[in-house]
């Protein structure tokens, strides 16, 4: 993997840089769809492409792991084969998922043992195993397996859980170094930062993962209820300490306000289920605001989606449509606000990019954060 | 509308023809798509019109009536405008969806009253408000508002059915003449032929709908659990007195074999929820037979769908990694195999009117009907 960084913001922290792999270019920053079980739900993978474009797609180790199973996954030549998708794929070590799981798994130094939400079957998770299964499913860029702390943690048990990642961590590196890569690409190992919301544990955090020379970094622990002013505290102390020369991602955020914040901080990746999620729900993302698509006032609204027109679906289908979908629980509305939502993200992301290069990122974030802090 | 007979086949009763509407032209025999609610589940308009390409797609009076409502179609403009679909629309009368209330709906000579199955609410649908609501949703095709008799039916109960089912027609023909059209183009009606299983009364039925000269005929009443041979028989009757020169639908037909083998007998039209509903249940058409596509068996077959690349998603995807999809319950699952179905029906029906063009139907469908009846 390369990274290359292209520029810094003058009035922020805010990177533009491009990110190169055996399965291509990441144009940074950048939005991953999360495709949890080798699908964003509701979007053909064509789709993805043509429509919503993204360099990089996430999924979810733990997903994965239950099914289709590492063994199917080995057989079919790994996920990008399996699920039809020749661009980046990054997958999480499971460390968010089983912590997900409160109290059906107990976790212990060794690693984590957890109960299936699916079959209720017994499975363990230790940093040497999620290593293997992580190269059987063949991301381009995979995860250290790691322990998220909830929000609020305490002190002492935040301190603890940080030094046991830091300790999974060496044995993720130590592991990796003798497990050879399954396919005939290579694959990038991220770090994760954790130490809740301490400012001195996340410094301290930061530079034991800046230490071990990976080739990229990650945030996790975050967005995970925390108030946004927290996250973005914690954001700042940890960029100001990892290597400006390796890419920055911010686990599991968030609100596209989240998001320009963190740009702005110095973030270079970001994933999250929300714009997907929230679709299912019929809550869209525009750029001038959300919009709850369910809401009554829609009914015999006939203008367009979204007049900005990013994919396709916006100028297809009226607001009164869409509605009239959720309100008969018809798939097609899922299938519609889960293209718009995503082409918002995209679309976000790349024009902070352009910002970034043209070197007005901070007025034109500002701008937008204010525009976007509405209900329609 | 105008219909052409192009062809009638030498070996059997088959057709091949035109219709023409205000919103262009119909192939016939055709397979109608079945958009319930305005939307045909889990497939884009686009996609339908550019993958599928049928020349008309069916909308149900009985739920359009209910959700969006006639008040919201009518500020919309129409079914065609609300949904964004410039090709023909059929709407049935809603007399087959009263019917399966059951419990919940009293039939009288005036008309049905029923209850709502969304919130309980009491409705009744007469001849004339039947008509006044489809000429506000505005199909292209309308049709008579009928009692749809259960299979068994006793004879008494299906012959007075029958009667008043003919009396409702001519409630309908004096209301339609007397309520203008909507928007600015044409509605065709189509009366519809009842009688049960009963040669007799069938053939009764068929000659009081021949009689009253409308634009198309359909027959109703079938496919309600009669074994195929009683529906093939009832067809036969009526297509031997129903005029030639008028398109001849057969209502909620069916499997692909049944198609084939009703095409035999002279019908033009079909529509059915089997390629969409079944296609969620993981069931797929192919040519060479049905996939039960959740069957463990093809958990590591990573063969494309279907060899016959129909549509798009036949090779762009794999027989296990569809599977992996409905195991885990992905909204895709039922996308893809929705596509696939429609591709299948609608390659069927124009694979027909090629063979019907060419003059060799019958050879042609006694291989197709022996080849899809397995499960693969
Ligand atoms: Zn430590
Ligand atoms: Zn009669």
């Amino acid at each position: 993997m390369n990274f290359e960084l292209l520029t810094t913001d003058p009035g922020s922290k805010a990177r533009a840089g491009k990110i190169t792999t055996d399965h291509g270019v990441i144009e940074t920053p950048i939005f991953m769809p999360v495709g949890t079980v080798g699908s964003v739900k509701g979007v053909h993978q064509k789709e993805l492409k043509e429509e919503i474009n993204p360099d990089v797609i996430l999924g979810n180790t733990y997903h994965l792991y239950l099914r289709p199973s590492t063994e199917i996954l080995k057989k079919a030549g790994g996920l990008h084969k399996f699920i039809n998708w020749d661009r980046n794929i990054l997958t999480d070590s499971g460390g968010y998922q089983v912590y997900s799981l409160s109290d059906n798994r107990k976790i212990k130094e060794e690693g984590v043992k957890f109960k299936s939400h699916i079959d209720g079957s017994f499975h363990t998770f230790t940093p040497e195993n999620v290593m293997e299964i992580q190269r059987v499913i063949g991301a381009d860029i995979i995860m250290a397996f790691d322990e998220c702390t909830p929000y609020p943690c305490d002190y002492r048990y935040a301190k603890r859980s940080m030094h046991m990642t830091h300790r999974w961590l060496d044995r993720c590196i130590s592991h990796l170094d003798k497990t050879p890569y399954q396919y005939d690409y290579t694959q990038s190992f991220f770090p994760i930062v954790q130490g809740s919301t301490y400012k001195d544990l996340r410094k301290q955090s930061a530079e034991y993962i800046a230490s071990v020379g990976a080739e990229g970094n990650a945030i996790g622990g975050l967005s995970v209820g925390e108030p946004a002013d927290e996250m973005y505290a914690m954001t700042e102390v940890v960029t100001e300490i990892l290597p400006e020369d390796k890419p920055r991602y911010l686990m599991g955020v968030g609100t596209p306000i989240n998001i320009l914040e963190n740009i702005a901080l110095g973030i270079d990746m970001f994933d999250c289920v929300m714009p997907t999620r929230n679709a299912r729900n019929g809550m869209l993302f525009t750029a001038h605001g959300s919009i709850n698509i369910k809401n009554k006032k829609w009914c015999d609204d006939f203008s367009q989606i979204d007049e900005m027109a990013i994919t396709w679906v916006d100028t297809e289908y009226s607001k009164a449509y869409l509605r009239h979908l959720f309100t008969v629980n018809e798939m097609l509305g899922k299938q519609i606000a889960t293209i718009h939502n995503l082409g918002f993200y995209l679309w976000l992301v790349r024009e902070a990019r352009k910002h970034i290069l043209a070197g007005d990122f901070v007025t034109w974030k500002n701008m937008m954060v204010k525009q976007m802090d509405k209900r329609l």
